[in-house]
């Protein structure tokens, strides 16, 4: 990933080791600040108020927190309670589980004494195994993108993409993102329709930005465009990230996706997912099982964003409103998977 | 239509009967405020710059400001020029053409003395008959939403709708709300899912003002959220307005309208499109010929709501940002049409 002009990962140890270092996707776009972890509790709140979101740097989050848990407290119990005051933080990202559960699988057997190590060692190799599998998610992605190119090579490729799977939402490349960065590095003419995504305009704020960093052309569309978008022929594509993939291959994902994968399918437009195959959930077999979370009202009645004097807050409505934050697309809409292994169409 | 607590209609004649009081609806619902058209140029300024939009008053607010007009120069030159630059305010609204056509056809066989008063008469007549129509929208539409309610008496029947076709986009009633107000009136526990419709939030801010003033229980939603409200079964019915319907039956509507029917026949939802006869546009073919308007991005980019120190307006996004106004929900989609003569079918 690229930020302002230099590369970084969405997390990384702080100089002493003992703590991590990300970014508070709150401020941004508008404020770039890094903000120090310390604790299992503040790895909680961070994951829980959305100081960072997204389903693997929720588990890469969640997984050093563990690892901070087991500095204090490295006991059975330590552990266990760690693990599961963690584990409450979202209920509808899968890789929660998976990275609170690989940490826990390496240190349960470990002397109490030996367990924080393992835990530190077995939370970095989360994060380089993700930039790893983003990285190889991206690879797939751009094959499939440069045979959609090669279709209409005269004009730019247009990709819609929802929310953000991108490297603010992994540890680097991002999901979604990925093939998008690698097309454009490798001299595709890319272009991405962001959709805004309310309520919480993680397109607007955060793909947009990362595209603009990374210098990939790109135009913000309010999340009611793409239909029409699509029916005029000017969408390529839809690349979408996902929280979880059951094993019917129903995908979870921010709410709204399962508009823009209908407005696909009645478009012929290929509709795809990716994902690393630890966002694979194949204990649930469809998505009528997933639970969805349901956030606060606020998120959409009050916006915040730069006023004529610094960072404002204004009321978008004052009538009652509802928040559930993921819908499920029915695998009968998906196109294909992009995982790290291939590009599948059935998972 | 009922508002704060007393019945009145979006648009009427000032006191001196030489012009035009109607809702500045840009400030809507933070600040209830009438403001007065006193010329055609005020009327078109008023139409472009949506201080009044809603395809019926669109239509009404023209026809008065043609009758104005006429005061000043009823001259042929005068009617022509006038109704030329009232039907440039707005590209998509098939009422705007029909409402100005009818007061120039009203007028122009009459002398020119003759002509202003002529153009007021059919100026206010178009608005009693656009109560009345809706008011027959309302009628037949509530026969259907008993119905539906029958199915399920035990619980609220759910409406769910996209953007304002309420009173403020007609003299009284609206369209696709008529149907709801009317169910409310007679009893029926109705509750509507009101889409925010971004990137104006038509629904948030006006359509949920509405349904507050006339006391009917609503929520509002994002954009995104209809989709998985469908999947649930929390959507009895969707019912939305119209700018324009093709002769094939498809339907030009605000941006977003084709993902809700798509989900909605995804999903076996029943889809209805409340429309006056006028509304319908049998001299364009189909979907593909309508103009769609594109507005300025910063309808998108900037969000203007109550902060701590009054209205304020913050930045959404510093990205470049398109904003198609409208799009088109083939015929294949809609369940029915809700017109003054009945629900029908096919158009």
């Amino acid at each position: 990933m690229i930020l302002e002009g230099r590369y970084t990962r969405s997390i990384r140890r702080t100089a002493d080791g003992k703590g991590a270092c990300i970014l508070d996707q709150r401020q941004l776009p508008w404020e770039i600040r890094w903000v120090e972890i310390r604790s299992a509790e503040e790895a909680a709140v961070a994951i829980r108020e959305m100081w960072t979101r997204g389903a693997p740097m929720i588990g890469a989050t969640a997984a050093h927190g563990l690892a901070m848990a087991l500095d204090q407290d490295p006991s059975d119990a330590g552990l266990a309670a760690a693990h599961a005051m963690l584990l409450a933080t979202r209920p509808t990202a899968i890789n929660l589980r998976w990275a609170l559960d690989a940490v826990r699988d390496a240190v349960a057997p470990l002397p109490p004494t030996e367990r924080a190590a393992a835990a530190w060692a077995r939370a970095d190799a989360i994060c380089d195994e993700d930039v790893e599998l983003c990285r190889a998610i991206g690879e797939h992605g751009l094959d499939l993108l440069r045979e959609l190119h090669a279709k209409n090579p005269d004009r730019p490729l247009n990709i819609l993409t929802h929310c953000n799977a991108g490297w603010l939402a992994t540890v680097d490349y991002g999901t979604a993102t990925a093939p998008i960065y690698l097309a454009h590095d490798a001299g595709i003419p890319v272009h991405v329709w962001v959709d805004e995504t309310r309520p919480r305009n993680q397109g607007a704020l955060l793909t947009a930005f990362e595209l603009r960093n990374h210098g990939v052309p790109h135009t913000v569309i309010a999340d009611n465009a793409g239909g029409l978008l699509m029916m005029r022929g000017q969408v390529d594509a839809v690349i979408v990230g996902t929280d979880r993939v059951t094993a019917n291959g129903d995908v979870c994902n921010k709410i709204g996706t399962y508009l823009k994968a209908l407005a696909a399918h009645d478009n012929d437009v290929p509709f795809y997912v990716a994902l690393p195959y630890t966002t694979f959930d194949p204990a649930t077999p469809s998505g009528d099982a997933i639970p969805i979370e349901e956030r606060a009202a606020e998120e959409l009645t009050r916006l915040t964003g730069p006023g004529e004097n610094g960072l404002a807050t204004v009321r978008v409505t004052d009538s009652p409103a509802a928040n559930p934050a993921f819908d499920v697309t029915p695998a009968r809409l998906v196109t294909g998977y992009i995982t790290e292994r291939g590009v599948v169409d059935k998972i």
